[in-house]
Parts: structure tokens; sequence; C-alpha cells
């Protein structure tokens, strides 16, 4: 078992069933190059404050440098190794380049401080990247609209046929959707976007830090006030897990009009064969799986938005283990989401309205009797009564058989 | 069985099971007053862009009036009716008040964009109530932060003493976490803040509306883009309960601290007895009822969330009669905050805190083993050095029995 | 507000708004004639021991009774009522009915056993209900079955024509599932069946108690072992909304087959008009409300599933108020499962197939493709071969447009 | 890209992100051995039926074997592979050693028939896994009950001490909540240990197969009654994942439990240190990061039971893609919950008792009044009575200062 950052007090050594379970680095190790950021910045910091010597701070950003520079050759990096965490794998590294007196770096800072930042430089990088992706699937729905906008289908509420629509209105409710999706990510971003460093264990440092400097070199828009809040508080982790959340669930209601759209008897959407499968049976199916695995994939979204509550829910204030279980359904719901994007981008680039489809579903003569009750308004006939005047006549030519 | 708002083409009566079943009057009766105050503004629209005569509009504005007034007397107003929606019961009281001239009033406005509005009134409403009553406990926390500012006592992580911290500081990490909740809500009123009136059922209307009118009188501060978008959207509804169930897993978390607190042989926080209650078997007990009750009460919260997701999840676009189950969680949920809330706010009022437990907390010699090692670092040690010699310190004089 | 069962040590009195929050009663009064029917029980056992007078019992005894007698009759009789709970409540109308010695009756019980024994009982009679529920749709999807034995329409995976298959074999494919629930109903019955009165609030009791006979008298198949785990343990509540939660879901997945089928380009199922609403709007449509509503409905059963599950998580063992909010998402999911299911033997037994448009979905050449690959397995071909031989002749086919 | 199981109609390949995105090898190829086990009495099947020749059917059991005995050895077998499932990769493994003969092994059934044995196999063998290790706590729980008979501490509702309890009678409170636990899997199993194979697509096969001699040649104990049912039924998982999750709440109150119980001035239990962490910040302390991480388990766990009923939603009957998802919460329950159980049989085998503290803990005079009160019932005195009495004396002692 590899070294710990502790264990001065402890007799025993922890036992190899826990070590495994215990290590976060399976799952934080992609918190890796925020760390190395972070770190540097720290370490400058450190330096302009006098807690560590010149030579020290500069032999300490070359090794983070270099560590960085290793990390994305080294897919494989951490397997085997039994660190706590990816803190304690930088930590090591450091130590194996630069000897002893890289510990310095560790003045002034605490893994709860540390873990919290490097979380929330993931987070406000990501969150960043969901906003322009979502841009990107916006602008695919705006050009389909634009090259279809003289097609005009029957627009339905429960499944029914109620009043022709344009097949442009259509995608762009679906624009609207998502940019609220888009407006809630950069509204949580100002809650993310937060230093957190310097707050240490639960109750900052008597060491004189520059909380403010570190802010500017790292682009923080906002520095914790309260320490004991920053080290215990995850729910700018929630809140964007929340956001992923319906935003999976939006996407999922996009999935389902395109699936019934795309049944053989309706067949006005015609999906990108290179988004679908056949069958190992049915030689003669084209399965619409991406539409599927996207409605399906809401699932985990939804779960994990409720696997942090749970986390979170009657853990005392301050930093407790549990919340180490923060990063799994974080990165599960970024990464889902982020596949399910681009392919939705792929998707609504390729998609093909099959227009005589869509011209068909308004055979259906009732589709205008809103119109035919408004005009009848227009000339001094209630609503309502001329809502009913059109229900008892749409009756009549059914049972007529008309 | 009472008259409905359609049914021209239908020659069986719905099933009285299936009535009882789909009336969301015993809920949404709730939304009566916004229903109210949003329909008098679409009758005098009606009135300005001459879809309706003065004459009518200013009887159906008076019975407006008068049924707005009686609301409140008839508690059980809505008892025994079979009304399908508290919308179809105003239009019937409409109808008794003014006659069949009300039927008026239904012209440019379908249940659809009806529905969505009233919630969006009572959801904004709600949020802002919110945000005062989040205000309220924070200057309960920040009065009571200050009445104990010299106390200290052990902080803790990992249920663990860790450091001295002040019991203000305690007090202010909690102010902290509620003003995030408080900027979620306010971050949230911008997409709930919107005029969704005038999307009909799915289509808007091809009447000469005038939305912008509309969205002044009512204070609104958007209108809703996309018709199809406009009716089928709840997610403003999902962000509230989210944003609701989030703080109330932030004070499940407050809750546990101060019951931990409160446990006997810690007994640094005394709680209120107005909000302990005893036991019909033990004389001698006060049991932290509130507390226990805030902090599962986060339960219901998160479970409406999870609820509204769960609802939403492959329901086409546009409106599906599925989007009728988004009051009961959103009422749930909004309801019990505001009572836990309230109760908060009189728990930090009443709220003790022990000074003498509290120094007594402190009496583990350990705590200021960080203090320790970071004088070490001002004189040169590396941080991690010195927390290894400050840990075979406290193991020696752990076995010393010192 | 009305009297406590406890109070002795207290000097002042509750908060009027911690009264409203924590009563229960507004929601538990739907155990009252459970309790009765115990308290009945206990108070002969009571009697039995000799811990009570034979006099005292008898008119507690028929006090019970006349309580029980005018339960149904007085629908809002809590109204106004300040008491904790129903068990408060029951006890004070026995004191007004019986005076002091009443008070006999809590002698070797307490009210966390006491509720316990109450909520078990309530969901032991509703998990009894429910699986006759599901009995009679089974009955109504069978006879359905029956009913069109001869037809048989295109089977569909991923929404795509697959093979044909008989609606009789769709039907009793929903028959199967919902004996899946009913099986585990009868699984959970077997953990909520138990006797747990004897428990005390956690210690059990000193006084010379029946459980055996007591255990007789209430029908329960077993007796709790542990005092702690009985008044602690909602997990009996959680399992049976967990059931009704799955149970939710997969109606769910009826209800989805069933929209897609009435689709009017499909048209395979007609719907029964009495479970059907019109438009308020578009006087021709003809709603699917109901299967609508049901599909939502699994939201709220998921989110109760939810909800309970984080109530518990993390409570310290033994009774703890938190629990109290068990019966709100478990009285909610047993009601709405109640009316969905009663509503689903409705639909099933006036459900119509339409056999033309059954016989027109299986108009796709295709579907016999496995039929023909299958032929060729026969005959030696491996499937595999078989099956894309078959492939590139529906690829061929449809190039030529045949 | 690797060849895909079906492709015969489609003329563009699919897109590489599609590929990555729904590939489900990197999770299921868990189910490996499952699958070769199925496919190897599959394969011994169609031969007795002569839907494949003696020669061919030896050299594909072969080569099943040979691939069963190289899976454990080869851990990233499947890294940079394309194939879709775990069951494409096996199909191109046979046809790789055994040439195109090979493909006979799929006449008569389907993926979707093979996924859904599989997932039920690794279901089966997890579940009986599960009862063994709750049975393995069980017993260290039962064995340190015996080694302290003789302590008793104060128990608690309400987080308040109530009355005295043996701490044997506490631990084995925890054996009857695991013992619901195990029951509970031991019920569910009935419903997993089903042969599903045969069900083809989603409509059965036309060949003449053998389904009762596979059952017995697997030891399954029932087969599945409708072929639609059970290539879309994902219940099974459902199920086990939600005892799953309730068995981790059900721990995560063990663990607060014991969590509380190992505060220092409470000091009733010392956790074994092989189970703990010291802090990099604060030498003296030791974290009791095993109970942490156990308590914070349970929000994974209830989140993946949350994500199942939302993947299953409103998804149509029979095989839907959306169904992919399932596997990923199940491992991750599975596996976490057995790393939790594992552990918790460690901690409560180590587990010590501090009895001086416990003896400490009952230094409240007034733990016994439930015990006076119900002395004086033995007298006579009306229960309440006798609690109000006691209560009163409580409440004169502590103004006294007694």
């Amino acid at each position: 078992m590899a070294k710990k950052l502790w264990g001065g007090r402890f007799k025993k050594k922890t036992h190899p069933a826990f070590d495994a379970f215990s290590s976060s680095l399976p799952v934080d190790h992609k918190l890796a190059s925020y760390d190395l950021t972070a770190s540097a910045v720290h370490c400058r910091m450190l330096r302009r404050a006098k807690l560590i010597d010149q030579k020290t701070a500069s032999k300490i950003l070359r090794a983070l440098e270099s560590i960085a520079k290793s990390l994305p050759k080294a897919g494989n990096v951490f397997r085997g190794t039994q660190y706590e965490d990816i803190h304690s794998w930088i930590e090591a590294e450091l130590v194996r380049k630069v000897g002893k007196s890289a510990k310095h770096i560790h003045a002034a800072r605490s893994r709860n401080d540390q873990v919290s930042q490097a979380t929330r430089m993931y987070c406000k990088d990501k969150t960043q990247g969901l906003m322009r992706r979502v841009r990107l699937i916006q602008k695919a729905m705006v050009m389909k609209a634009k090259a279809y906008t003289h097609v005009v289908l029957a627009g339905m509420t429960h499944l029914q046929k109620a009043q022709p629509v344009l097949v442009s209105h259509v995608f762009l409710s679906y624009v609207e959707a998502l940019d609220r999706s888009r407006e809630r990510l950069e509204d949580a971003l100002k809650r993310i976007d937060v230093l957190t460093l310097g707050s240490g264990a639960l109750a900052g440092t008597n060491l004189p830090i520059d909380r403010a400097w570190v802010k500017k070199q790292l682009g923080f828009s906002r520095i914790s006030q309260n320490s004991l809040d920053a080290v215990g508080d995850r729910e700018f982790v929630v809140e964007l897990v929340q956001i992923i959340a319906t935003l999976g669930v939006e996407l999922s209601r996009i999935a389902e009009d395109l699936l019934i759209g795309q049944i053989e008897e309706i067949g006005i959407y015609e999906l990108p064969e290179e988004l679908c499968t056949g069958s190992s049976m049915m030689p003669q199916k084209k399965n619409p799986d991406f539409l599927e695995l996207a409605r399906g994939a809401s699932g985990s979204l939804v779960g994990n938005a409720t696997a942090l509550l749970v986390l979170l829910k009657g853990v005392p204030g301050s930093y407790n283990r549990d919340l180490q279980w923060d990063k799994k359904p974080l990165f599960e719901s970024v990464e889902l989401i982020e596949e399910v994007l681009g392919l939705f981008e792929i998707l609504f680039s390729k998609l093909r309205v099959n227009q005589f489809q869509a011209m068909v579903s308004l055979k259906n003569d009732q589709l205008c009797s809103t119109d035919l009750a408004e005009a009848m308004v227009l000339k001094g006939v209630p609503f309502r009564e001329a809502h009913e005047r059109v229900g008892r006549l749409v009756a009549h030519c059914e049972s007529e058989g008309m």
C-alpha cells in the first residue's frame, strides 16, 4: 500500500479492502489537470507570501508542468496504484521529481479545499462546454427549420391531431426549450465559478495568504466567504447535475416526438441511417436506436440528480467523507449529456422531413375547426358557443361517414 | 355530473370514476385567484381588440371580481362539485352570474395556455415569498451570530473535533448556504415570469390579440416565443421544485448539526421548548421534534423533484394530459418548505448556545495541532513534515495517557 | 391547543405554527379504524393480564366501538382540532366517553409501537386489496384476448414493425407483467403482516403482556423479534411503495402501447369514450386522457418511493420523529394506484380492437423475413447467413420500389 | 468499425460517434461468462433438435470453452474494439476460431432473449452472493452481541436518552433489519431465476426448440410464458436494485448509529483503525471514513433505483433500445453493495464497545422513569396518570438542580 498523506498517529495499516473501497483515484483522476493548474497558482502565491523560497517554488512549478505534460500520454498511468485520490498521487509524483521539499506546497491548504477547488474548475469547464454544445444543436435545428419553411404538418396535443403547424414551428419549439437549459447553465456558472482555496480543512489558515491574487490568476469571479461552508458545499454539483437531468428529460421529449413521427404509418421524419441499426433477426428493420438511447439516457441523468440529493441529505456541515461520492454521478452525467448533445447535433443536421407524409397528415378535414370557430367569433358568436356548434357539426359529419 | 367545456362530439358520458380521477379541482383550486386576475386582463384585452363588446366585458369583469371576493370566505366552495378543474368552475360561476355571454371570454385562449399562465403566476408569487422567508431566517441567524460573537466551540469534520471555530462562524456558514438558494430562486424567476397566454391550445390564435399589453398589465418580464413550447413546458415547475429540494437538503444538514449539538453529552445547543415535545412513555425527554421533522421533510421535497422529472420523461411535445400531475408536487413542495422555513426562523430566534458546554468541547488539547504545524511552517519546515511531527507527538501523548 | 399526551415536564406551550406543522392528524386519520381494532384487542389483552379491571375494560371496549361507528358518518370529524395525531384524538374521545379511567389502556404500549401497528394493518389491508384489483384487470385482459383470438397485428420492437403477433399475445403479455406485481405484493405481505405491539417506545415493556394472544386475535402471521428494530422499521412501507412504483411504471408502458396504437394513422385500438375527453378549442378531438394520466401517474409513484428512501437515509435506529413523514407518500401511492387499476379494468372491459386496421398494419411484406430466414435454417443455412441473404433481398426490393 | 450482426439492408455506415455511444461492450463485458454458459447449452439443444450437426456443434462448444478460459486472463481484452456488445464480441471470436459455420448457433435465438438471459444469470449469481454476504455480517453481529451480553447503554429515541438497553439488543436489531433484506433477495430470486431464451426477438421462434431441457440444463426454476413480455421485461433488474437501495439505506442507519456512538463525548463505540483515516492537516484525528462512505453510498444506490424506473417509464412493450441502459445501474449497485457489505463484516468483527462509556451514558437518573411509571401501573394507577406524575417529578428535580 502506498504512503498516505497522514498516518503519524496510526498504529495499524488500513485494511486493503478498505483502501480499494475508499480510494477515489479510479474516478477523480479526471481532476488531474485542474488540480495541477490550481497547485501551480497556489505555489506561486506561497512564494509571493514568502512561505516558500524561490528555488523550491521553481522546482515545484517545473515538476507540475512536467506531470501535466505526461498526463495525456499515459492513459492508464493510475493503474495498479493505491493512492487515496488524485491529489495524493500528484503529491507523490512531486516528491519523486523534486524531493522532500515538494511538501512545502501543502502549506495553507488542505485536501478539503483542494478537492472543492478542482471539482469547481471541472464543473466550470464542462458547463461552458455544454453551453457551446447546446448552441450547436440550436443552430442545426434552425438550419433545418429554414430548409423546410414551407412544410406544414398536423400539430398534435394528446397524440391527437389538433391544428396545422409549420414543421419549422416544431423545430423552433425545441430551440426554445434548449435555450432555457442553456440559460440555466449560465446561471449555475455564477455559483460554480468561485475560489474556495484558502478555506483549509474547515477553518481557513493562519498563514498570510492572498486569495484575491489567486482568484485573479485562476480567473474566478467570486471568492467564498465562509470556510466551513466552502469545504462542505456540494450544491454547485447538485445544481449542475439537476440542470443536466432536466435537459436530458427535455431531449427525451424531443426524441419521443421524432420516434412517433418516424413510425411507418406516419413517416414524417426520416432518420439518418448513420444513427440507426438493423436487427439481428429481422432484416427489414431500420431501428431508431439513437433516439431510444437518448430517451433512455434520461434515466441515469435523473438518477444521478437524485443520488446527489440523497448523498447530502442529513450530512453534518463542513467536510464529511460522504462527499467523496459526488464525483461519480457528476462525471457520468456530464459525459453522458455531452455524447447525447453531440449526437443530437448530427441527427438534426441530417434529419429529413418527408413532405408528402407531412401533407398526408393534414388530410383530416377537421383540423381547421379551431379556425372555423375563431372565424365565427369575429362575427360575434361567443367562443364557447362557436366551439359547441363546430363540435356538433363534426359529430354529425362523422356519423354520416363524411 | 357537471357540464364539461367540450362535449359537442361525444355520445357517451364519461365514467364517474374517470371524472373523479381526472378532475384536478381538489388540487388546482389554489390557482383560483391567479386565474381570475389573468382572466380579467384577458377580458380587457379582448375588449380593446373589439373581440368583445364594452357591456359584456363590464359584466364579466364585475363577475370576476365578485368571484374573487367570495373565494376566501368559502373554504369548501368546491366541495361536491364535479368540475374538471378550477378553470371550468370559474367559467361556470361566470355563466351563472353573467349568462351565456360570459362565454365570450374564451375567445383567443385555450385551457392549455390558461393553465400554464395561472401556474406561472402561482410560482412567481411563491418564489418571491420564499426569497423573503429565506431573508428572514438569514437575519435571525446573523442576530444570533452577533449575540454569541465571543463563543468558540470545537469545529468538526468527519464528526471528529478538528479546530476551534467561532459559533458565529458556524451560523454564518448557514447564512452563506441559504444565500445560494435565494440566488437560485431569483434566477429561476426569470424563467417563471413569462407571459404564455396567447399560445392557444398549441398553435396560437388567428384573432388580433395584444400580448405586449397583457404582459404589461400582468407585470411579466418576458413573452413566450413559441406556442408549441409554451403549452408543453413545465420546466419552470421542475426548476422551482428542484431548488426547493436542494434547499430542503441544505436545511436537513443544518438540522443534523443542531441535532448532534443538542445531544445530552455535547449539550452546546439548547432548543426552544416551543419546538420540542415530550414522550408519552418517558417523562424526562425533551425531543427535538422540529429538527427531526425538518430533516425528514427533505424526503418529500426530493421525491417531488424526482416525480416531476419522471412525469415529463418521454412525453411528446406540446400539451398532453400527463402534465396535469405537475401541480400536486409543486404545491406540496412549496407549502412544505414555507412551513419549514417559517419554523427555522423561530428556531434561530430562540436558540440558545450553552457557552459552558462550548468551552468544554474545546478541552481536547490536540485541537490546536494545525496551528502548531502552521507555526512550524513559518519557521521553514515543509508543511507535510510539520504535520507528521505533530502527528507523532499526538500518538506519543496518547500512549502515555497525557 | 388541545392537550398533549405528554407535557408534565414542559413549562412553555409549543408554538402554534409548530403544532400545525407537526400534527399528523390531517394525514393519519385514515388509520383510525385500524387503531381502534388494535386498541380493542390490546384492551382485552390487558384485562386478561389483569392490568385493567373487567369493568373499565368493558367501558373502554364499548367506547371504542362507538367511536368506530361514528367514524364513517362524520367525514370532517377531525376538522379544527389540534390533536397531534389520530391516536391522541382517539384517546381524547375515549376519555370524553369513559372518563379518566380510559387512560388505563395506555399501559404496556407506546405511540411508537401503536403507530407502527396501525400502519402495518393499513398496509396489509391495502396490499390484499391491490392484489384483488390486479386480478380483476387480468381477467378483463384475458376476456379481451379471448374476444380477439383470431386477430393478428404487426408486433413491434424499437417502434418498428418486426413480426406478426396475435393481439391476444399482446394482451397476455400484460397479464404476465401484472402477475409479477401481484406476486411481489404477496411476498411483501409476509414482511407487513407482523405484530409489533409490545415493543413499547423502544425497549418493550416490563408488564406481563401476551403477544402470542394478540397476534392470534389480530390475525397476524409473525411477531416482531426486536423492539428497537420494530419501532424504527419503515421498510415495509418502502417495499410496498416500491412495488407500487414498479407497477405504475409497468402500467405506463401498457398505456404507451395503447396510446401509440390509437393514433389516427394506426387506429388499431379504439378507446372507450367514457375514458376520453374533448378539447375546449378543437371540437374534433377525442383525447385519450385516461391513458395519459395513467402514464403520468407513474411520476408521483416513483417520486414517493424515492421520498421514502430519502426519508430513512441516515436516520438513527429506533424511533425518530422523521418517520412521521412515511404516511403521506404511502397513502398517496396506495390511493393513486387503486384508482388507476380500477380504471384500467374499465378500459380493458370496453377496449375495442379495430380488426381492419390490425390487418392493415401487416401490409408490410417484409414482416415475415424472420420466418423466411428460419425456413432457410431448416434447410441447413447458418442463421446469420440466412439473415444476411434476406437482408440483401429486402434492400434490393426497396431500391427497386417493390 | 467492426462488423455488425446486421447490416444487409444498410447503405451507409453508422457514425463513429454513434458507434462509441451505443456500444455496451465497456459495460456488458461482465456478462461474458454467463453468455458463454447459456450459449453452450443453446448449442447443445440445437444439436439435439438437429438444427445443427454434431461436428459443428462440437467445434462451437470447444470454442466457447476456450473463449471462457481466456476471459479471466485478459483483463483488457475488449479494449479498442468496436463491437456493439459482448454478444457480438463473442460471436466474432467464435467465427474467428470455428469459421463461418459458427453462425449456426444463432438459430432460434435473438440478441433480445440472449441479453435478457445473460442479465438474469448475472442477477441470480449476484443475488445469491449478496444473501451469503448478509449472513456473514449477521454472524459477526451476533458474535459481537455475545461478546458484550452484559453491557447496557442508554437507548435513544429522537437522539434523546430514553431507556436502558443491552448493547446486544442494539446489535440484534441490526440483525433483524438485515434479515428482511435477505428475505427480500430470496423472494426476488423467484422472479429472476427464469428461462427467457426461446423468446426470440419478440415472437418466439418457429424452430423446434426444447425449452424444458434448456431450463433444466441451466438450472432455472421457471420458464417465461410470453415472448413479448420476456424480451421487454426489466422489472427483475428494478426489483434487485430496489432491494439493494433499501439495504443501502438500512446500512446508512446503522452507520449513523455508530457514527454518533463514536463521537468523542459519547465514546461508546471504538472503530477499528483499519477502517479509519487521519487528516492531512489535523494530526490528532481518527476519522470514521468507512462509516461516512457507507452512509453516503446509499446515494448512488437510491439514485440507481430511481434511474431504472425512469428508464422504463413510458417505454412501449417488447424490446426497445432504451433497455440497454439497465446494466450500468445494475452492475454499479451490485458491486457497490458487495463492497459495503464486505467492509461492514470487517467492521463488526473488530468493533469494540467501551464499557465504561456505556455505563457513563446511563448516569442520567431519569432513564428509569418508564420503569417507575410501569411499576405504578401494577399498583393500579392508569398509565397516563402515572406518566404525568413521573413527569412532574422530573421537572421538579430539574428545577431543584437534582
